[in-house]
């Protein structure tokens, strides 16, 4: 039975740069030692890191004003990371209350003593579409505005950043990272934790504009940007392993065409289960069309016991990790960029014969 | 050729392991998914993660009332979490200056804010044996004495630990963890990078005793030791695969017969070089017996030109990452857990041959 992984994250990884890591694990590039033992100052790492920030850049087309980091500690380290370093001047950021996780990024700057303003929230209709700046906004009391681009629980997305006059923009690309075409021009600072599109967890990329990079004081160093920079993200140990692999999964998407076309392969899988739940008579999305997310899709037949019933036929047919977040329910595909187009036709096929077989009343 | 990789972390991991890791990638515990893909809300990581814990506990004898939890950023995010977490009273540590980790641990802490004491230090004869605590040293102004268990650059450890009465023990054991035997009530809180004796790099152990742990104030969330207490070290997505890597390398030190018979080779191994260098005509380790590492062994010809030459030829031989750390110069041998006898062999051999055939004058 093939198998079929739409866990949020971590997540899929393509079957290709598994079978690379698996067949060069015990020596990597010919050195007679497992990626797992290297050190991290040895010249085949640099060589790896090199490889990835380069690959990186030509993927997204990051200017030469940015620098290309590698933290560990996920989006929750940068949910802190981003106004220790960025909110210097005013201690003040604001916020569009898309989601979970755009909630969990102010929570942890209040937490550190900022001042948070939800400047729109789209809470009362349970984020079903996406919050967008009041007109006539003055962005320069902010240090910055963050942004969640792709809502990974509640299955919207950003197509284009919310822009605010006079202020920077922070980016948590965290779950369409790469996934579909953004402009690192409009922003100021762009993370994403590698779990979703990129990699294995344990390993979080941080794009950041020169001119915000500033020596800040009491910030610890695991999270401190200027620091990063200067030694290359190789302040003290990197976690080896996962940006090995994010850089193999960067050369399979070069490959594959870059992020403009895997994108159009997005919107293709995307559209393949879209359309199936717009015509459904048991499954449907509630999320408003054109703040649909491309890699993250909530759907439900509407009763939690009719869900769960889904949930276990798909687990047994090898259609694996469907259940929703808790907070949302139902039911939910991530159709991350490692998931093949036969994986969504796959979890439609697997829908309509359910529904077909199902037939309420 | 066979390849031995005496880098001082990340460092080499067991043979078998990395083939078990090798063999199951695509397959974790037979579930079709890669274990660099599956979720870690899944009851095959909630394994994973209890197993771990299972075996450290037990390796080492945890009691109940410690907690053992696992971060990201190595011993580095452990310099700002100790301070941040236990340094609440006195906002005042003291510390033995027994090498390069050690002063890095004061310096990040005094980053923070914190007041360090450096009660002893032995850089003046270049850390070539420990400071020990002066008598009657008032513990209760402290929050904390901060000690590193084993000297990764300086191959210096601390075999018993040195105890302040009324102040709590911090212990750095990155560089000996697992690799000798300690009684882990004598201490408030441990902790260890992963990458030297337990797994690959990504992943950083806590043992922290229960009464010291309790809600802290502007602390970013990866940092909090209440917090991961509170949600089983799963905040956000821990770094599942060296998390699972670390898991098989405690089951392998299991099957081996434990840290005490640990200890025996890895005395044996260290013994093997210790014992060619103080016989050496050419080589010598300047440490002073009592105080010598089992794990890394820095020794040198005493001159940088001969030093160099050794390196080359090792590489040679398939003796990689001997160089010693740039601020002691010479060679370095690690000889972490994972590290065969035949690897201590195969280097005392070399060396002894190098010495024969290139005797001065």
């Amino acid at each position: 039975m093939k198998i079929y992984n739409y866990a949020a994250g971590p997540a899929k990884l393509p079957d290709s740069v598994i079978k690379q890591i698996q067949e060069e694990l015990p020596s990597v590039h010919g050195s007679g030692m497992s990626v797992l033992e290297i050190s991290h100052r040895s010249s085949l790492f640099e060589n790896i890191l090199e490889d990835a920030k380069n690959d990186l850049k030509e993927l997204m087309g990051i200017p030469d004003n940015y620098h290309i980091l590698f933290f560990q500690g996920g989006g929750t380290g940068q949910f802190a990371a981003a106004p220790l370093n960025l909110a210097t001047n005013n201690h003040k950021i604001a916020l569009l209350d898309s989601g979970h996780w755009a909630a969990r990024a102010g929570d942890e700057a209040v937490k550190l003593g900022f001042e948070v303003d939800t400047l729109a929230s789209t809470k009362d209709n349970h984020y079903q579409s996406l919050p967008h700046l009041p007109k006539d906004t003055n962005g320069s009391v902010y240090d910055y505005l963050h942004l969640t681009m792709n809502n990974t629980i509640e299955g919207t997305a950003y197509h284009t950043p919310e822009k605010l006059p006079n202020t920077t923009l922070v980016a948590d690309m965290s779950s369409n990272f790469l996934a579909e075409t953004y402009n690192v021009n409009d922003y100021g600072l762009i993370f994403a934790g590698a779990q979703k599109n990129l990699g294995p967890a344990g390993v979080t990329v941080v794009i950041v504009r020169d001119d915000l990079v500033h020596p800040v004081e009491k910030i610890p160093s695991m999270l401190d940007y200027n620091l990063f920079v200067k030694k290359n993200s190789l302040y003290n140990t990197p976690p080896v392993f996962p940006i090995y692999a994010a850089g193999l999964v960067l050369k399979w998407l070069k490959d594959l065409g870059g992020v403009s076309e895997m994108q159009k392969i997005n919107e293709h899988k995307s559209g393949l289960l879209y359309d199936f739940l717009d015509q459904s008579q048991m499954f449907s999305n509630h999320i408003k069309p054109s703040d649909r997310s491309l890699t993250n899709i909530p759907f439900t037949t509407g009763s939690d016991d009719l869900d769960a019933q889904v949930i276990k036929a798909a687990t047994d047919h090898g259609l694996m990790s469907l259940k929703g977040h808790r907070s949302v329910g139902g039911l939910r595909a991530s159709l991350y960029n490692a998931m093949p187009v036969e994986g969504a036709q796959a979890l439609v096929d697997f829908l309509d014969n359910f529904e077909k077989n199902n037939k309420r009343g």
